[in-house]
Order: C-alpha cells, then structure tokens, then sequence
C-alpha cells in the first residue's frame, strides 16, 4: 500500500490544518479560498487564489498559493473537499503533496460516481488527462466522524492512512467535515453570494 | 446614563455575535465582511456587502446586509471595528441599531485622536455631517479583556454599559478583541490581499 510508505507524524490537538474550497461559478476564474486552523479549534489565517473554471490550472495554482503564504511552513497538511475544484479542474493531489511537501487528505461526503463523472469529461478539453487525474487519487476510505451512521469518504497522499483518518476525526467538531473546510466553505460562498449557506 | 434606558439581555456563552470588518481600500467599493459567531466557539456564516469609500452609505448598506441575512433573527449583538470604515465612511451607531433592532458595540484598541480626525475630515464632503456622528457616538469606555496591562476601548448603542463589556470579555478568547471582528479582519484582508495579515 502506498501510503504505508511514508513516516507517522506527530498529530498535536494544535496541528496546523489547511483547509481549501472553491466558490460558486460565477465567472471564468473561480475564487479559491484556504482557511488555516489550529486543529479544530481556531481560524489562523485566510488565502485565496482563483483558478479557472474547467481548467487544468488548479494544482499549479494551489501550490503557488501555498508555498507563498506566510503559513507555509507551520501547516502539517492539506485538506480539499474532493479533488475536482471549479467545475472540471482537476486536481493531481500527488503532484500537490510532492509540490508543497505536505501531505494532502480529499474529504468526500459521498462517493464519487465514476460513471456519471466519465460521461461529464468526454464533453471536454483533455477527457483522457482529467480521467488519468482521478483515477490516480488511490484508495477512498469510510471514516466515521461526527455522524456514528453516516461515514464520509477520503482519499490521501503523502501520509500514512491511518494519520489520514486521526486527523479527519481529530478536526471534524462541528459537523461531519473538519472545521478548515467547513469555514473555507462558508468564506468562499459568503464573499460570492452575499451570504453562506449551509450545504445540502 | 443613555445606556441605562435598555433592558437588561440575556448572555449565553453560544450568544450569537456578528463582527463587521473592512478590507483595504483598493477601489472605490470597499469590500465589507460580516461573520456570525456562537459565542467565540464557532462561525457559523459569512456575509457581505461593499461600502463606498469616503462615503456616506455605511450605515444603510450595513442595515441592508443585516436584516437580509438568514442569521438576523438569531443575532444579539452587532460587534464593529470602530465607526470609520472604507477611508471616512463614518457609521452612525444608533441608526445601526434602531434600523436592525441589535445592540451595537464598538471596539476600538486606542483612544481615537478627534483633533487629527477634525483636520482630516475637512478635506472631505459633509465635513459637518461626518464630525455629528463621530461625536454622537458616545462614552468612550476602558475594557480589559485578554491583556491585564493593556485595555481596549468600546462605545456602545441599544444596550446596558455592563452588558457590552460581559459581551466583550467573554468574545475575547484568543486575542485583545472579540473572535467575530478577529475573524472578519483575517477574511477581509485575506479576500482582497490574497492572504490575512496580522494587526500591527
């Protein structure tokens, strides 16, 4: 297994978690906002990129952001809401972990229906690169958070699984996804519609 | 005593707060954030509005966003940074609350310095206008909240004097000023600067 290949790391209640969503599709370039939390507990900063709607721009553009935040070296690892950003821009979240060397955990709160996705690329620039993209994410694990009957499901690169799994239960406090990605949510979705809305 | 005409509220540790903050001004509308708290655990929603800059719209365009927002029921206490938001668009803190039917608090980490905003609004229109509502803000109240040595400054509009600092010290929890307004800054800069900056 892949991710056995790498060290443990040490999972503080105080981690530094970066949490990154997109906003809604208003426009050709799509507001992408990164929260950064101690752990669950507390909002350490804010960034944001834009990346293009049905792009191939967005891991180069999430690592730019990263690398140049004033957070970069404090944070202990990504955590995306899925890998598909802005519509169709896909994200190579190997290319993510090697890019920024820090590891990256792809929360889903259902699984993705590969079918339905495949059909939505043939429409597409690059179907066959975007479907290699998602297919090469590896192994979607059940985790159960908040909700004892409703698992969600992630997907990891550069740490161990198990880390992967500590950290998403660690962080998910106030509902069923880590905070990071519950305020990136709120954020990104408040700036371009006025105000958040909670998700479905 | 003004403050003393309003009934005493009820502070529960989840009261939920709203911090207003403004972005740097890069354009002549100035991105405005408001963020919902329980208490200082958790946000809860974001909401947005912009602000002319050196305007005399902040106070309708705040009512607007407020009392549009799905958190308006719910909120008891509107927290600002000050009342000289976007430049010298200059808030009037008791129309804020008789237009929202919230009590108003403003922070302020230092004493304002009324002769060199005297001076600086003369070169503005309404000059008159502008000096009425810095002035008809009222009290000007010392607050310990985190530092022991060092106190923040509050005014206050539709609530008891010992009520906005219960709220104030209870909000404070990792930094000199309520959690909403902390949050509200990292988000409104981190939006318009592409990262959150501290406070000097």
């Amino acid at each position: 297994m892949v991710t056995e290949l790498y060290g443990k790391i040490t999972i503080k209640p105080e981690i530094r978690l970066l949490g990154i969503d997109d906003s809604k599709l208003v426009k050709k370039d799509v507001l992408i906002i990164g929260t950064v939390f101690r752990g669950s507990h507390w909002m350490d900063g804010v960034m944001r990129t834009t990346i293009t709607k049905d792009g191939m721009d967005g891991t180069e553009k999430l690592i730019d952001m990263i690398i140049n935040s004033r957070h970069y070296r404090q944070v202990r690892a990504i955590i995306l809401d899925g890998i598909t950003y802005a519509g169709f821009n896909i994200l190579n979240i190997k290319k993510l972990y090697t890019g920024t060397n820090i590891p990256v955990i792809v929360i889903m709160r259902k699984k993705p229906d590969f079918k339905k996705i495949k059909k939505a690329l043939s429409n597409l620039a690059y179907p066959e690169e975007r479907w290699k993209l998602l297919k090469s994410a590896g192994e979607i694990i059940d985790v159960f958070t908040r909700d004892p009957e409703k698992p969600i499901y992630i997907q990891c690169a550069g740490l161990q699984k198990k880390d992967a799994i500590k950290i998403v239960k660690m962080s998910s406090t106030r509902s069923n996804i880590p905070e990071p990605l519950r305020a990136a949510h709120l954020i990104a979705t408040g700036v371009i519609c006025g105000e958040s809305k909670k998700r479905a």
